[in-house]
C-alpha cells in the first residue's frame, strides 16, 4: 500500500472536513501541523501524538513530510504553497486556489521549480457522481454536452465566518468560496475551455456585506452553455431537490429550518461571530469530534445538477447517477463511500507516488479561479468577460 | 351575473386546452367560431348548436358576439386581432401576441382605435399561483425582490407540431411559445422593468431544427435580476420537483417516461406530423372530449419557481405558496381552483363588464415579446440586448 506522510497547515473547519478522510483513510499519516490557534494545536498533539507549530515554516522543514495540506485561510495559500514547495514538499491547497491569477501563477511557477506536485481541493468536483457522469460522457453514449444547469440554495451566508470572509476584496463572499466549487464541477462536464461568461451577483444583507448569491451562463469552446445559479441567504434549500441529502453526503431533516439564522442572530460583533467560528472547529470547546467511521452512505454534492447532451440527460445524485435517455430512465447506483472524499487522496497518491498528472492541478484551478473573477467582473461592469483574454485580477474592481 | 358571448378563432389544441374553462365557467357562451378544418367545424356545431364559419371575417360579422378568443397559430394572430377590433370586437389573443414588435404595435393601435379591450393569454402568468405571489410581495413583508430563479424542464420539442412551428423565423421554438410564458410569469413578479437581457438558445436535434431550449438572465430597473432556464428535450422533467403535478395541474405519473417521442418517432414526416397534432385536437379523430367538469384540484403552473426577497423566499406551487421566511417556513394553502384558467375568464368580464384595465393588456405583452425577441438576439450576436432601448424585430435574425 502506497501511503502519505501529510503535514497540515490550518486545523479550521477545512481541516475538520477533512478529518474523517485522513482517520478513516489507512494510506494517510498525519505527522505534523500548524495553526496559530493554541487550542487547536494542543488537540492536534493530543490526538495524533505528533507535533503541531505555529507557523508554517517550522512544519515544512519537518524532513518526515511527503506533502502539506494547505487549508488556511483563502489569504494564505498563495505564500503558504510556496514555503511547502521550497522544503519540497507536495501541496495539496484548498479551494480557492488563491485571490489573485498573480498568485496562482506564482504558486505554478514554485511547484514546478521545485518538482513537487499542485493539487486544489477539496473541491466538490472530486465527489465520485460527477467523476463518474464525466465518464458516462466522455464514452460518447450520449452525444456532445450541450446545456448544463447547476443550482444551490443554502444557507451559506450564514455560518459563523471570519470577517475577512464577509468582505469581497479580501476573497470573502460566495463567488469565491462556494463558485469555486461550482464552476468547477461544471468545467469538468463540460469538457472543453470556457471562453465567456456573464454573471450577476447578490448582495443584499446590509449586515453581511458580500456576495451572498449569484447565477451565472458559461459558455464553451464546443458549443455548450451552462447555468451556474447560488443562493446563500437561508431561505429555501436545494437539498429539499436531492432527497434531503445535505452536501457532506448525510441525511438532513426538512424540519432543522432557520438553525443558521438563529444561532448567529445571538452574536454581537464581528470578533465574537470569528470566535464562535474557530469554537465550533478542531480544538474549539464546541467542536464535536468526526468518528473515525464517519456515516458516509452516500456521495457528496453541490446542489442539483442537470447536464444535458444530445441523447440524454445525466442527473449526478448522492448515491447514483440518473440517465434521461431517449427511450428510458435509468439509474447507475454508485457504491457507496468506503471513505468519504477519499477521491482527493486518490488523486494526490497518483500524483506522489504514480508521478500521475493531477486533474486538479494548478493550471486546471488557475482556470476555475479566472471565471470567479471573471464573475464579479461581469456583475460589475455588465458585460460578457472573455476568459483566457482579459485579465481579470481582485485589485481591479 | 355577468356573462359574455364568445366567438371562437381557431379551434385547435390552444382551444382544447381553454375548453374545460368554457364549459365549467357559467358565465362564457360559445356562440360562434371559425376554422379551416371541416371536422372541428362539424364538432363545434354539433357541440354549441352554434354556427362555425370557414374564415375570421365572417365570424367577427356576427352580431351577437361580445369578444372574439383567437387561437389561431402565432402568424395569424395580428391580422385576427385587427379584423376582430374592426367590427368592434374585444380580443383575447393566445401567447404569444404576435411575431413581432410592429404587429403588437398594429394590434395595440387597432383595439385603442375601436375602443375593445385586448388580453394577451392564456398564459401561466393567469395562474393563481404567480398572481398570489405577486400580492405578498408587494405586500412588503418579504422586502424587494432580488433574486428570481425559474426552470422547466418538459418534452415540448417532441409534442405533434405544425411545420411552421419548427421554424423559428415563422415563430417556431421554445423562446416563441414557452419563454412566453416564463418571461411573463418573471416580469410580473418581479415587478419592475426589464432592462437588459442576456440569453444562450440550444437548438441541437437536426430532425427538428428550431430551439428546444434556453437559458437568460434578465435584469430589472429595481436591481433585482432572473434566471429562465428552459429545456423541452424530453429528457429530465422538472415535474419531479413540482411533486409530479404537470403544468395543467394534473396528476402524473412518473413511469410515463420517453411517451412523446416514441409517439413521434411513427411519424414519417412533417404532414403526417401535422395531421397527427390536428388529429389529437378539437374535432379530430384521436381527440378525447374534456369532460365538464375537470379534475383541476391544483393550479396550473409553468415549472418550478424561487423568488428570494430580502427576508424571505416566495415558492408558487400547484396547490399553496411557500414561504420561506428569515425564521420559519410556511405554506400558504391555496383553495382548488372550480374551474380551471377561470382567472383569464375574471380578467376579460372586468374589462368588458367594468371597463377594468386588464394586466395582461397589449403594451404589457407587447413588453414580453421584446424580451423574447432580445433573446434570441442575444444569443446570436452574444452581448446584452437593452429592452426598450434597441429595436428588437424578427425580421432581423
Ligand atoms: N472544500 C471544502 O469543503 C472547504 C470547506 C471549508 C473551507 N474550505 C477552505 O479552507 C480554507 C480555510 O477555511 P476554513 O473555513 O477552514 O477557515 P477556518 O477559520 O475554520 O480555518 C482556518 C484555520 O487556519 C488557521 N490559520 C490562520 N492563519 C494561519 C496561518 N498563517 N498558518 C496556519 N494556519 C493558519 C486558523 O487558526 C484556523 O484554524 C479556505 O480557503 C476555505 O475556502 C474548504
Ligand atoms: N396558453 C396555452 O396553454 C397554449 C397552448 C397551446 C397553444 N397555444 C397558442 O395557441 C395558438 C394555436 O396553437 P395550437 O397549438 O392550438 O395550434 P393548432 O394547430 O392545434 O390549432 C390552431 C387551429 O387554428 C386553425 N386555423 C388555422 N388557420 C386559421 C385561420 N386562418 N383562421 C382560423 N383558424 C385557423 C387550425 O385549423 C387549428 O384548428 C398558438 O399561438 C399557441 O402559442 C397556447
Amino acid at each position: 500500500m502506497e501511503t502519505i506522510r501529510l503535514g497540515i497547515a490550518g486545523l479550521g473547519r477545512a481541516f475538520s472536513l477533512m478529518l474523517p478522510t485522513f482517520l478513516a483513510d489507512a494510506r494517510v499519516q498525519l505527522v505534523a501541523a500548524c495553526d496559530p490557534r493554541e487550542t487547536a494545536r494542543a488537540q492536534f498533539e493530543a490526538d495524533f501524538d505528533a507535533p503541531a507549530f505555529k507557523d508554517i515554516e517550522a512544519l515544512a522543514r519537518r524532513p518526515d513530510i511527503d506533502a502539506i495540506y494547505i487549508a488556511s485561510p483563502h489569504q494564505f495559500h498563495a505564500a503558504h504553497a510556496r514555503i511547502a514547495a521550497s522544503h519540497g514538499r507536495h501541496v495539496l491547497v484548498e479551494k480557492p486556489m488563491a485571490l489573485s491569477l498573480d498568485e496562482c501563477d506564482d504558486m505554478i511557477d514554485a511547484c514546478r521549480e521545485a518538482k513537487v506536485h499542485l493539487i486544489v481541493g477539496h473541491c466538490h468536483s472530486f465527489d465520485t457522481p460527477y467523476l463518474r457522469t464525466r465518464e458516462l460522457i466522455a464514452s460518447g453514449a450520449f452525444g456532445d454536452v450541450k446545456m448544463i444547469h447547476a443550482l444551490n440554495y443554502t444557507d451559506y451566508l450564514y455560518r459563523p465566518r471570519r470577517p475577512e470572509e464577509l468582505r469581497t476584496e479580501e476573497g470573502g463572499g460566495a463567488v469565491f468560496s462556494q463558485a469555486a466549487h461550482q464552476v468547477d464541477i461544471v468545467r469538468m462536464l463540460a469538457g472543453s475551455r470556457a471562453t465567456r461568461i456573464r454573471a450577476a451577483v447578490g448582495n443584499w444583507d446590509a449586515a453581511r456585506r458580500t456576495e451572498g448569491a449569484y447565477t451565472a451562463t458559461l459558455w464553451f469552446e464546443n458549443g455548450a452553455f451552462a447555468t451556474l445559479s447560488y443562493n446563500g441567504y437561508a431561505h429555501f434549500d436545494s437539498d429539499e431537490w436531492t432527497g434531503w441529502i445535505g452536501e457532506m453526503g448525510q441525511t438532513r431533516s426538512a424540519d432543522e429550518y432557520g438553525v443558521a439564522r438563529r444561532k448567529l442572530s445571538q452574536v454581537a460583533s464581528g470578533e465574537e461571530e470569528a470566535r464562535l467560528k474557530a469554537a465550533g472547529t478542531y480544538g474549539g470547546n464546541a467542536y464535536t469530534p468526526a468518528s473515525k467511521a464517519p456515516d458516509a452512505r452516500r456521495h457528496q454534492h453541490f446542489g442539483p445538477l442537470i447536464v444535458s447532451c444530445e441523447r440524454g440527460d445525466l442527473r449526478p445524485m448522492p448515491d447514483g447517477i440518473v440517465v434521461y435517455g431517449d427511450e428510458r430512465r435509468e439509474r447507475i447506483s454508485l457504491e457507496a463511500p468506503a471513505v468519504p472524499r477519499a477521491e482527493v487522496i486518490d488523486e494526490l497518491i497518483a500524483a506522489v507516488h504514480g508521478d500521475t498528472a493531477p486533474l486538479h492541478d494548478g493550471i486546471w484551478a488557475r482556470g476555475t479561479l479566472e471565471i470567479c473573477l471573471a464573475m464579479l467582473r461581469s456583475s460589475a461592469e455588465q458585460r460578457d468577460v472573455l476568459i483566457g483574454g482579459e485579465t481579470t485580477n481582485t485589485k481591479e474592481y
